[in-house]
């Protein structure tokens, strides 16, 4: 195929001497890009304008992290540190080229409202393109007759709600009535499954006892608790017959229920994140400086212990989970606006909650991969593949195929980096996973065929080059 | 990409407007193979002197038959229907392009020899690609010191050992010993698990009651002693710390021991067959016009009943197998070296066991997809990829990729086939599928380019066009 | 006993050449009574006044009915059929001799005030010794921190609350409130475990859908939502660290998850009932004359199938449960006040919950000793042993030894009966077990050395008789 | 007792204010005994010519060994250190008045023979009363159709086979054919399990690897390899269908096969031993004087870790375990013919299995009653009742009721001791569990109403005057 020459270049752009590796297969290729789509695979295509050399490269298809938060309004000062300029920017210096945010309703308000709030908010900022879940936390009769459906044909096909957080939290009846029109109009819903009055007890118990620090948000929210919403959602699951997506899996405990309802044949989908491979309850408790360093590591649910953590990685390895996403939520350490709401440090149950992450989720899985704990393609599948099939992204995401966009990332395996908050791209002042030493990070990363990181440097593209896209039906593959 | 056109035609062959399907990714696209290989995946490739429209039809890649007894020589008179250029054929004819039958070792014989033996029964013969499995039936120190990494080292990957069978059977310390090899030598062990006391007692008793239709083979054969066997199989695998694959896996209670060791993250890995999808144990009660129908469907383990095939179904959608094969073992039914040795029905107990499937294989999981029981890409895996990854022929074979042997098959995904012997391509008198209704045959077949079935006629190809595969290390993706 | 060998007769009462069996032991023995306790074991025990002759007999603790409602006040215009000498006179006649009903709460209410209501509706009637349980309907401050743990210490040791029933049921929070006193106080929470969310939006719907008919019933409550709320229930056990005791537990769902918990150690007990082992959703289903018999067994959870009788029987056998009761819910079928609420069938949701059974509980589960479903001493530990324990009442409770209460019931198990309502003591107009027909039936019934049933004849006692048991601290034997 | 007003005593001893304590009911009571047997149960008996205070006493039926070797031939040159005579003693001191030690079969030799010595060696030695166990170590057709049917008769109702040791083991089909014998026949088969083959293989391994000291012993019998044994022994019994009962279980892997058959319904017994509880692999690496004193714990299978100590305990406590047994197998330390084989230390595959603990096991396992472990009930189930029951010698033996035997112990509860070698009456020279403190100890000791042991002293009873108790049928309870 050495004479694929013409008149006119086939090929906007040419990836040379790649070692593509997609969710199932691996090959040595060059890629053929034309306005921005893949169009060829072959060796030696012919000469194109722009042409990259991959030569010792891994080439992934670009990361779709299906779970974060940026620049979501928050309730008593709140803050978040990124929005979709500084968060997008992360995302693809760590691989990541496809986000999907939250579009959250609040209480009392519209759905539609808040999607149009929130493609506001990442117009003319996001540098990657972006998809949007709902956030449903107000299944009004008509958000649920109306909007809902509405919003689904439009493209938002996937939605996630809450067991616990008073503010978003559903009662039993009304997931059963969310499901059902994910059922009846096929979206995909995503759970965070947390037993809410039993955290409430427990934090009061605690609080009353004086046990405010950091590392008592652990005790407040044990294993226990995510396995008993994890079963209840099963239930509701069950009785709906329709998938459900449990967030954020953080031990053996709810995966102990997920492998059950897998086992029946119920289709139960499950997300874990690297705060569960990387971080512990110890974290929790780290003093720093202030005795409250801890709070940097402050997610819901908490991190436990390294028993745990090894139950993590087995279950990513046995296909128990489809779905590896960051859970990034930014906010600053040392900020009245963040960890330290109102400026000094807050008992546990006034940490804001969620940790930054856009940038290193793939670094620090695929350290995974160097290690034995999951496979290349277990990678892309976890990371790019299954979240795009989900959340209605694929073929236009998730792999290197004929028509697929060309969003790519030149991996070096052999990298060897110290993460390092200075050198992430984050607006969060810290990373939680601050020192740890990974092999192997993204050197050039495409956004539809434009080099927005090169060599490892950030290329600075223009803000608002993103684009939105409306989600397909989910494919459970 | 419409002007590839160059001076010398780059491709040997086009597909054109392909519906590619592979393990994971699907995409319309043609393909450009050269001497064989698939050189280019894009769309309006340039012409090629050959050309086929696969326009409406899906192009997956060639079926990859991982568990196939040809010309296997038989004691006591009985002799096997196919010999490797019937079966190769009708592997073709139904969709599979390289198949992986034994060489099996004779007690007190060498190995060595039995491989020698077996070329010389493919050569000249095979229509499609081969590679070999070992039999080991007498793990001599010589056999495991020499012989056995020697050949692994020479492309004999992949060995079965059988925990039942006088004549193949090995102690249970001899089944440490051959996996002992199998982990120093990167091997991969196949077993049949059946308890081979619990066996004879079963059948002593049921023939000394004068119980010796073809049914009584099922009850000689229960489920427990299938689950006893994998468990015990497990637990070698786990002190010696390797992977196994535990072959033809009939039903729950056998499932139950696979789902709990890989919960336990232990590497074991799982096939079944279409025995245990679409026949029960009332198929070995059919009367037929002698009363001894029923010894069509006698092979080991036995099919079960309607719960099974739903347990199998369900685990196969689950991902607890990784390899989904015919087990085709042709004997003739009226035949005096076949199901009716000697010529006149037999106790069940001589019966030879297996059944024939080496064609139907395909279609009839196929169907399963139309069905909703697992999904396309499930198929490609079962049946094609990760054979090819276990068995060491990969990237080779069992996908369609940059670099990988043309082997492909175009589906109709639309035409109905009620099965009939008479329109199959082996030499055995009966199939136990007779009359079943299956919706997706293959309409054309490439084996390195070379079309070997069009529009679902067989070509007669050269007959040892097939070639021997040596195999790499097992991968376990 | 000191005067063994006095002038004065050292009993009021021998019964003679007993065939005596307890929860472990079997022997044969005189009994010897005096002043209502039993005072002496042995073989040719002295002359008394009375004498009963019980060769032939076996002689078994009195029952202890753990679970059952009388003379309850109900909302909208409902009555139950039962007081508590209809109630206690029926179970004497079934072999119970000891009855521990409920004093309910009502929301907004006071525990004390509902304690001191049932008290007088017992006074002068029951015939048989009773206890209370409390049902704590609204677990406001006041009662939880003064009223629960003064009727504790006054011999209230055992309260049950529902997940389900909105005039009953509690919150989570509320649930984990009741369980810290418990926990603090000694006492056993028994709880009603169903999820109150599905219930409700599945009756919405098939009541929307215009299927009213008792059978829907059953479908409006699948055993999922059974197992939903067990397994929370076992989570809030396990927080608080403290035991409960689910009650009427209809499957295998629910006892799966009661497996679960008592293999991890947790200290979960349950409960089953009569209905769960004769009948299923069919008997829902039954027409009768009017269409509507199916009422006659609309009970909370309803009972499943024969496959999930199999699975209670060998729960029973294997000690998953520890308790065997009624749940005694007395309502006419053909009354206005009962089952026929307002004087004509009523959409299954407005049907009154729970069926009548005080008198045939121990007779249906003798059968199963007949039947090899359970051993004798079990049936003797379910019945009366392990409730007498469990509500503390043992060891005056639950036994024959030196020291207990003679209530004794001299058990023909031989005898044939045919179930009949016209020959039941209760006040009701069915029984749902019409027609069954169970081997062994009580022939002769001591209370505290009273003979109240002889011969199989009640002897019509004073009403009143039956005395207020104050119960003692749970014990898990 | 047909005498209790006559002039001669009624009782030849009472035993006042006793507070007796049986598997299931607790009381207080004299108990009246005459010509050995419980007789009557009273307060204020009539006086006796002998009586015994046992104010502040528990009263405990006799403990019953059920798994003991006394005087057992040995290979090799190794000899037990405890006659019928020291091994009773030892027992009785302890608190165990009824012994069930095995008669072996040798390969070869005859069943009946073995019989017929071990009475020998019983006769005018043993000071409690004793049954046998039958050793099947060569299962011909003559043993199983003649010999075996006539023990069981004669009163050998359970027998012990081996799935490993050479001289003792078994195969698969050899097991099936004493199953069912004991199925026709109506016996107890008790297994020991573990896996040979693996065992062999491992040693090999390690022994040629040099690591030969005591505590290569635990590497040699991982717990894996007794799981596995378990599971096909549950697989014969179900074949089979007959009871079994799985001896001296060590931890989780081979319970959860145990947890597993009960839960299906299966009739799995399991025996535990205080080894299991109070030993660890750590002692196996006990260093002592010579490097080698870990040889004091070398039994089989091998004591695990604390977790499993744990699991053992849970599993007690829930009933999974029936039987409570020492496997007393003594063999001295220091000596050319016990742990020292031949005078010197020894690779850990010669030196003698088991170890000496007929002594001290009812006082560890009480000293968990205090602990919160298990119940008193449940202390005398599974020391005394059920063996009593599963071994056929209910109800002269395991309780204290009218007409069973007086073996009664008389505990002082709050005894605080320190296990020491110099105090127990084996005639071994170490015990294992040295240095333990436990608190009950037995303080009066009657057999057949003889005081054995007074204020724990040994009081020299006349040697032969324990008796051989023919067994009956099994019984499950």
């Amino acid at each position: 195929m050495s004479a694929l020459d013409s008149r006119e270049a086939p090929f906007d752009l040419v990836i040379r001497n790649a070692d593509v590796a997609t969710a199932s297969d691996r090959f040595h290729s060059d890629i053929g890009v034309k306005d921005g789509v893949i169009v060829a695979l072959g060796r030696n295509l012919p000469a194109a304008p722009r042409e990259i050399d991959a030569t010792g490269l891994l080439a992934l298809p670009g990361g779709v992290d299906g779970h974060v938060h940026l620049d979501q309004p928050m309730p008593d000062g709140m803050r978040m540190a990124d929005d979709f300029y500084t968060g997008t920017r992360a995302a693809v210096c760590g691989g990541t080229t496809t986000v999907i945010p939250f579009a959250a309703q609040v209480k009392g308000g519209s759905l539609r409202d808040a999607v149009s709030d929130y493609h506001r908010r990442a117009e003319g900022k996001a540098v990657v393109d972006y998809g949007f879940h709902l956030i449903v936390a107000d299944p009004t009769p008509k958000v649920l007759a109306e909007e809902l459906p509405q919003l689904i044909s439009e493209g938002y096909t996937s939605f996630k709600i809450y067991m616990t957080y008073d503010d978003l939290k559903l009662s039993d009846r009304e997931i059963l009535e969310v499901l059902s029109v994910a059922r009846e109009h096929q979206a995909l819903v995503m759970v965070h499954a947390e037993n809410s009055d039993c955290i409430a007890w427990l934090t009061d118990k605690l609080v009353g006892q004086g046990r405010i620090a950091p590392k008592f948000h652990g005790l407040a929210r044990p294993a226990a608790v995510e396995r008993e919403a994890t079963h209840r959602a099963i239930t509701f699951s069950e009785l709906v017959d329709v998938p459900i997506l449990i967030v954020h899996v953080s031990g053996k405990e709810a995966i102990s229920q997920i492998r059950w309802a897998q086992g029946r044949g119920l289709p139960i989908l499950a997300e874990t994140c690297p705060q569960y491979l990387y971080l512990t309850a110890d974290d929790l408790g780290r003093p720093g400086d202030d005795g409250y360093e801890g709070a940097k590591c402050v997610c819901s649910p908490p991190p436990r212990d390294a028993d745990n953590q090894d139950a993590v990685w087995r279950a990513l390895k046995q296909g128990v989970f489809s779905v590896f996403s960051s859970d990034h939520a930014p906010f600053n350490y040392d900020d009245p606006e963040g960890k330290k709401l109102g400026g000094k440090a807050q008992s546990f149950d006034h940490i804001p909650n969620g940790i930054p992450g856009i940038e290193t989720r793939m670094p620090l899985l695929f350290d995974g991969v160097r290690r034995g704990k999951l496979s290349l393609h277990q990678f892309v599948e976890l990371t790019s593949y299954r979240p795009a099939q989900l959340y209605g992204l694929y073929p236009r995401k998730g792999t290197i195929a004929i028509g697929a966009d060309a969003d790519i990332v030149l991996w070096n395996p052999e990298a060897r980096v110290k993460i390092n908050n200075d050198a992430l791209h984050h607006a969060v002042d810290y990373t939680p996973y601050e020192g740890i030493e990974v092999t192997g990070w993204p050197v050039h990363c495409l956004s539809r065929g434009e080099l927005l990181v090169s060599h490892g440097r950030y290329l600075d593209p223009e803000p608002g080059r993103g684009r939105f896209l409306p989600a397909g039906a989910p494919s459970l593959v």
